[in-house]
């Protein structure tokens, strides 16, 4: 069978609701930031499963902050899409809110970005459809993969920096704002 | 009782062993990257606790790539210590290493940093004690550490990158490997 | 604040995605009924605390059967929604589907009505907005409510079945098939 | 090795207790509805098992209700037995109990049947010995067993409700309540 | 409310069954030494519970010995109670069987003894109920109790063997085996 | 591969700092002994495969007790190397703190021995190399050894107590403290 040549971001949306356990809480009785990432990866792992076809395993976070903290008995709800394919890899995008449900109100609290790479049976990388963005958010977060990419290649010292053109790109955006 | 204005790296050190169980394998086998990264909040939540004499919470997990996968059956071996202290945060450094225990091989896996903030009791910033790095490594993970935080506030929209002095540096330093 | 005196289904709706991991599993390596259960019921509970504004607890939980097996590394793709509002206590309708993300193919396995009781802070019920249908489906489920009430309250001993009037129509319904 | 053709419910009893810890409860500090289905499936499934000398999975639950809530770190009391067996499946009937290890108070929390059915190494369905009930109430769950298992089929649309015999007597007896 | 001066072994019997699952296993699919001494110590606490109608901790474990492995996917049935009751302490002697439920077999595999204190509210020791021993085991039990609480004094340098004159008479008990 | 005749203890020494969530403790707010041996089991099983370059799995538990309770949100620091080595046996010595993080205090909290047996793919018990003790206190520790498995032998009835030279010399100390 025939793989599509290639999927649309919104197949592989997944959401994912957690309710903030006692064991998920530090001392302070708020969601550990090594829990949320757990659900996170989960959430990730699944995303990229829909969009490749194929399990696969976790190749890097990007940097990621947590501004909001998240409370004992709160729900957590975590939206994770694929922003854009590479080979046999792919960048998830995952935004996070906080749900106080007692007061109906949301905080978001995270937006990260995950990369996974496809493996088919024999844990080897399998190549994975392209994405094709259709809202203009998913276009922009499209064309922002790039310069991400270039970034973790050069912070792994994979990529001379001055190679990565779209991350001058990058730098030029932080200048502007 | 007044606590001691500065403090070693060495301090803080935390070394975690953990076994890799079937409930923290993806679908190959392997560690889920998720799994890890609860683990090494744990670890560097006990770090900046030994730095500070206070609880604290994860501010930042810095990009993070996973290497090598870690096979079920396995010892996962974390160490973190401080690099670093800023007025109420601190930066860790973790180091992490799969042993096969059969073979007596130790690989190693990831490195990271992630930043905490100290808390008081009722949940405000608490200022911490200052490093005096030892070791000559010791003194560049110092040092970085003030490139690594411009970064983050770069990429956080709080700093203009022409007022980083330091990343400037840094992106010199990928200029030149 | 004045809460609203009626809320939509739509405003409950609660999606869940859970990988089914190793000690999820039974001895023929699918998907154990008490841990879907406990999946469905941290669903209905973050369901009707959306409806409720409240927390609450479970009251009942409607026969419920489970179709096909769902197999380790796949998912388990959960919702639920409020589909009628009693004075304190809500019904919710889940649904559940395995993903096969292999193959990209999702079978239903399960649906379920749970009810849960919203209560105050000294663990008081407490009345709960109304349910307005808006769909010919949610209609559907409004008034089949009725019956499934009865139903319950018979069952419980608590109402005469020849009072069951709305009971009495579902009977009707099963003879009709 | 040929199997024995009956067994008594009293070979296939199992005693289940839990202690109540803090990830088990939800907001109010009661045991959740989802954390006890999952060990009275726990429960259903080794009692099947020793009735049936084989593994198996679960079928049904019929309508369950929470009467009391059960405190964090009370003890959880489950006794689960087969009440029939059919030509492949088996009903269980569980109790539990709440004790208030303080107070050394008893108090009943639930009732329920489970429907498990034996699965040979292949995960086909296998014959398992049939039950002879030896106490009085044995007697009367072997013969309820029956016409709770035709208001399963008839709730899941697979029997005609007046084809089915037993399920009529059933609500006779609601209307004599 | 005054207590009952004293309580029979029986009172106190707990019966906990447990299924091995596969993150209570080690390396060769059998469940670990330390997943199973849990599951004694929650099983010595509720007993101790039930003699003493209070809380409590664990004081003590008397060397303790694994036998046979128990696989992955059997039942674990543990029985404990209370042997003997000192002022607020109490000897708790549990047995442990691996059910194969395919093949009906029960094997020993562990006996232990624990000892637990009884506490107040305010976590200070409280005086527990005596025990009378009423079958010819628990009679055994309950005279071989001191002689393993004077071991653990003089294993813990708490009491000097001249003056421990039960002990003497276990060393004897050894000589004749 | 030949594998080294001995090894030094210092070679299996494992170091895990685990820290103390809800789900951890008891009634009371303290860490569970259940719970703690079960973290030393694992330290056990990692130490012991150092040593043997081979999995194992635990055979013995020395008399334990409990010193000082361990409280949520603090740490568990746990040490465990291996004493000495007899055929296919290890005894593991382990050392428990309590790290009490906003005091930087550290309690004692216990002390164990744990015996682990190594086997090879089928299960079967395998040599280990022997072990040749560094330091004054290795020494006392490898000396000792021999007097604790006379017994572990002898209280498991396998060795006659007149022929347990080397646990005679141990009743001396007793009587000398």
């Amino acid at each position: 069978m025939e793989e599509s040549a290639f999927k649309y971001p919104s197949e592989s949306l997944v959401i994912i609701n957690e309710l903030v356990l006692p064991n998920d809480t530090n001392y302070f009785g708020n969601l550990m930031g090594g829990r949320l990432m757990y659900w996170m990866d989960i959430a990730s792992g699944i995303a990229s499963a829909k969009h490749s076809n194929s399990k696969g395993m976790t190749v890097s976070v990007d940097n990621l902050s947590f501004k909001n903290p998240i409370r004992l008995g709160n729900n957590v709800h975590i939206e994770a899409k694929v922003t854009r394919a590479f080979r046999s890899s792919m960048e998830i995008y995952l935004k996070v809110w906080e749900e106080d449900l007692l007061n109906q109100k949301q905080n978001e609290t995270n937006e990260a970005y995950f990369t996974f790479v496809a493996l088919d049976e024999n844990r080897r990388p399998k190549s994975v459809p392209r994405i094709v963005p259709q809202t203009e958010e998913e276009l922009l977060q499209y064309e922002g993969a790039l310069q991400r990419r270039q970034l973790r290649l050069v912070q792994a010292g994979k990529l001379n920096i001055e190679d990565a053109q779209e991350l001058m790109t990058l730098f030029d955006s932080y200048r502007k704002r």
